[in-house]
């Protein structure tokens, strides 16, 4: 299993603030539209070994659930009805129980912090700095949880925490790139194990 | 210069066939604006050193130059605006006279195979394939043309054509990935110098 926590520091919680007719303006929802298009798809296919979550306002944590996602479609505009969607049913969502808004996707009440704690068994905890290790130094085998940022960089709250629970801190390349590129780059490393297997 | 060709198949002509508010019902515009996002974007920058090419109905030649692109945003409904206002101005375009809309962006009347003849001379020209050669096993010194397809494969017509104009046949991975993606991943592998430098 793949994971991406990507961190949505503007992104209103409640659905109404969001317009399908202006995702920039929804607290660049666009960005993370895009980080679920990458983590997901495949020409043709989605990607069933992959978790996606979205921590929006540090007060809800989104789940995609690979292999049980029904309604995602590549382009912006459907894939943030589908977070509207699953904001419009936060209120469902009480103590640690989620609600499941559509096949595939949960709401829950967690923080950054408590996300952390709760994924800290799965695998690895990744995050991706311009002075980290270079992936090629990475073992590919391994089944990681990568945390990312939208536009922003990581706050320092964040980076506090990041620090005390990511085991690595790994460079993609040279230039900075998006949260959604970075995806595409982290998945394209796993599939080849590494550059070694096309 | 790193250069891209796109070739959007059923993305219409007329600009009034375009809704902002339903891009995949546009011929999948959505598809092409991703490979915009992903040619051009680096985080808070945009990549100057490349230009792309979108071929709509293999009629029109729409090319956005990096190096002097003004107008372009992450999100693909205001990139789907600057390809519908290139459009828009496709019957300034005369002969081989180029429109020029917006900065950067400019519309030619070309057909796939009068692109592929006249991009000849850059560098070498690049198609994607399952069965190409690993990426790995390539210069990535040179600055080559890539040639995708949207959300079809290439035609019997287009593979033909690339056929007698392709240099090389490359895989990417073991994966099969959308057009945008493959862009992300072929624009890491030169970043990195063929995953050399970080």
């Amino acid at each position: 299993m793949r994971q991406f926590i990507v961190i949505g520091h503007d992104v209103p919680t409640d659905p109404d603030a969001v317009s399908l007719a202006d995702l920039p303006g929804a607290g660049r929802l666009d960005v993370l539209c895009r980080c679920l298009n990458s983590a997901f798809f495949l020409s043709h296919d989605l990607r069933d070994n992959v978790r996606v979550w979205l921590v929006v306002g540090d007060e809800y944590a989104i789940r995609f659930e690979g292999s049980e996602l029904r309604r995602l479609n590549p382009d912006e505009r459907s894939t943030a009805a589908l977070v509207r969607g699953a904001l419009a049913a936060r209120e469902k969502a009480i103590g640690s129980m989620a609600a499941n808004p559509s096949p595939g996707v949960y709401i829950r009440t967690q923080s950054l912090s408590g996300l952390l704690e709760s994924v800290a068994d799965d695998g690895p905890l990744v995050t991706l700095h311009e002075d980290g290790q270079p992936v090629v130094d990475i073992d590919p085998s391994a089944e990681p949880t990568f945390v990312l940022s939208d536009h922003h960089s990581f706050d320092d709250a964040e980076t506090a925490l990041l620090a005390a629970h990511a085991d690595r801190r790994v460079s993609l390349g040279p230039e900075p790139l998006h949260a959604d590129h970075a995806i595409t780059v982290a998945h394209n490393y796993l599939d080849t194990d590494g550059y070694n297997r096309y």
